[in-house]
Formats: structure tokens, sequence, C-alpha cells
């Protein structure tokens, strides 16, 4: 499948890298084509399948489009990525709202009453927007055998459709399948967002980005 | 041990229900002395160690005093309770700051810079307030083996014995010593609180409350 990825960080890089290797092709999206991450990316992976370009043209190549670009930055993103390039298509919303602006802990741009998943959507309406991946680390989203336990995968969104698409897509990133929740529609953004602050919180007692958290009974 | 347990609903009721099960004595407060919801839990529970009270009758008479008021009343409960009465104990914050005005689901009437764990330590700064069983459900938090896996139990505060002192009372409710972890400073009421739109989310999915999160690794 073609795939295109907003996002030149660690998330977008970790998921590029991820879906190159299980042999899709893929499209690397940054502000303007030739940004120096992406071509370094590009250049590291070493395959005819991975490209690099504007987040337009990433939007416009993918059969599917993964939204990894940093939550204060991913409004932008995809207004550059252009609603008319996502019309139809599965977006994947991996984003967090989290503002370094005043130090640490971050706090999140936007919760409560709206979400950045419900922004992403409103933004891009002919999209069918899944939120998900956004409650684990980069690391451990494309690798859940990392962990003696990868713990549960939140998903949400509006379109049954879209949300068993990204489910077989995250399946083959190896998370069992009855580890795959679906929180209902993209409001659930709100839900799965502001977890973060718990998430942020646990990194600190954890010493580290891997852990994940298990919905038990 | 004597023990207030501000508020009269559900959590209150549980909590005071099972600390006089334990061999405590237990009175519960509410605005005013008499309070119909009060007088039937004295009855109901049918125990000489069991009384009830005004707020202030409650927080005056525990050398450890829980709030388990509904979030919005909470502040105006602790108020009541008179920061006096309050002075040097541990006061364990079970509230939430669900604020139900606008309908379902709830909105936090606090939240990211700021939690009610925070205000309540500053409403009453010579209390050694700990956030804690505000992430699980009353019927489980006093009897966590009605679950096959009651999962974590997160607490936070700004001092280390109180911290200690309401492990032990949680231990006591029959939560695993290891299930109990330490989220820092009261500060970490803002994650814990965070957590619940992901709870009320997964309420709706498991069909009831009878769940847990658990951290894995």
């Amino acid at each position: 499948m073609r795939i295109g990825v907003l996002g030149t960080g660690m998330v977008g890089n970790a998921l590029a890298t991820k879906l190159v290797e299980l042999g899709h092709e893929v499209k690397m999206g940054s502000r303007e084509a030739g940004n120096e991450k992406a071509v370094e990316w590009v250049s590291g992976v070493s395959d005819e399948r991975a490209s690099e370009g504007s987040f337009a043209d990433a939007a416009e190549f993918g059969e599917l489009v993964v939204n990894a670009t940093a939550g204060v930055a991913s409004l932008a993103a995809v207004e550059q990525a252009g609603p008319e390039n996502l019309e139809g298509k599965v977006l994947i919303d991996v984003a967090n709202p989290l503002d370094f602006s005043g130090g640490m802990p971050p706090r999140l741009s936007v919760c409560n009453d709206d979400s950045l998943g419900e922004q992403i959507q409103e933004a891009a309406p002919g999209a069918r927007v899944v939120k998900a991946l956004n409650t684990i680390n980069a690391s451990v989203m494309v690798d859940p055998g990392k962990l003696g336990d990868a713990g549960t995968l939140f998903i949400c969104g509006n379109d049954e459709e879209a949300k068993a698409q990204v489910s077989d897509l995250i399946a083959s990133f190896g998370w069992p399948r009855e580890d795959i929740l679906d929180v209902g529609d993209i409001s659930g953004a709100r839900a799965t967002e502001m977890y973060l602050p718990l998430w942020l919180r646990l990194m600190g007692v954890e010493g580290g980005p891997n852990f994940s958290i298990r919905v038990v009974r």
C-alpha cells in the first residue's frame, strides 16, 4: 500500500521505517520537500519504496496517511497537506497535543471539551480520522514484542471500516488483535490524549518509556 | 483508629463501611449533622463504631480523614470541615472533579495546569493530602478481590510518611503492596484525575465499572 507519513520526528521515523519493512511504499512529508531529516531517513532506509516530499506530496501519495507531527504543529500540517488530498482516505492520528513551551511537564494545548483528534477531523472533514497509537512510545508501537506485555492499544474514530483497516495495520506490527480496543467515536481522543499526563508521570516512575497499561478485569 | 469520612455518597458509604468492618471508629460527615443518608448509614451498619455529624465534626473526630465528597463540592466541604480540624492529619482525597452539569460525559471542572488534589492541599495547607483510590470504582476499591486482577493503584502526595500510612490502609483493604504505585508529589493528581475521561470511556466499552488498568512492562 502507498502510505504518506506526515512528520520527521521519532514517531514518524519509527512508523515510516516499519511500514517500509512491511513492504509498503512510504513517502515522508514535511513542511518543505528536501527537509534534512526526511532526506536522511530516505538515505538511511536505502529502499526504493522510501521517498520524501512536502506534507501535500505525502498526503497526495498515500492511499492511507499517518499524522505523526508534533501535536502543536499538527493542524498546520494537515492544512498544508491539503484536505483535498485527504478526501476519503484513512488518516491515522498518532499525535498528542503536548505543549512544551512552558517547560516540563508539558501541558495539553487542547483537552476536556475538545481534542486534537477531533480538531483534525474538523480540519479535514473528508478524511476518515482514526486516533491510534498515541498512548505508547514510538519504539514500542512498531515493536510490541519489545515489552513482555505491551498492554492495551486504544483506537477511536467515526468510521467503522477505517478502524477495521487501522486495526489490520496495527496487527501487522505485531499487536495481538485482542489487545486493540475500540473506544468509540473520535471524541474518544479526549480520553486517550488526556491519559498523557499519567503516561508522563509513569515514565518518570518507570525511569523510561518502555511500559504500557493494560485494561484488566 | 478514628477516621472521619467526608461524604455520604456511594464512595463515602463503601469506604466508611469497610473501615468499620476493619475495626476503625468512623464518623461520616455531611453538610449538617443528621443528614438522612448519614443517619441511614449509621443505622444500617449497626455498630457502635459508626457515627455521623457535620463535616467539621467528622474532621475533628478523625485522626485520619477521607474526602469522598463529589469533586465539584469538595472544596466547600473542606472549607466547612475546617482547615484547623485537619491540621497535621493525613487527608486521603478520593474525589474526582467531574462536572455533570453539562450532561454526559462529565467534563473535568479543573485539569491540565491544576487539579482537585492540589486545590485541596492549598485549601488545607496543614493537612497531609494523599490522592488515592480515585481511579477505581467504589465497590472495587474496598474489595480488590472482586476482580481477577484489580490492576495498579496510583497514589501521590507531598508527604512520604503520609503516603506510607495510606499505603498501609489500602493494603488492609486487600490491595497487594506491589500494586500500589507512588507517582510522586500532589501534582500527580493532575495525571490520575485526567485519567477519568478514559475510565469513563472504558466503562462504556466494558459495560460497567468493574475493571481497572495495570501498568505493564
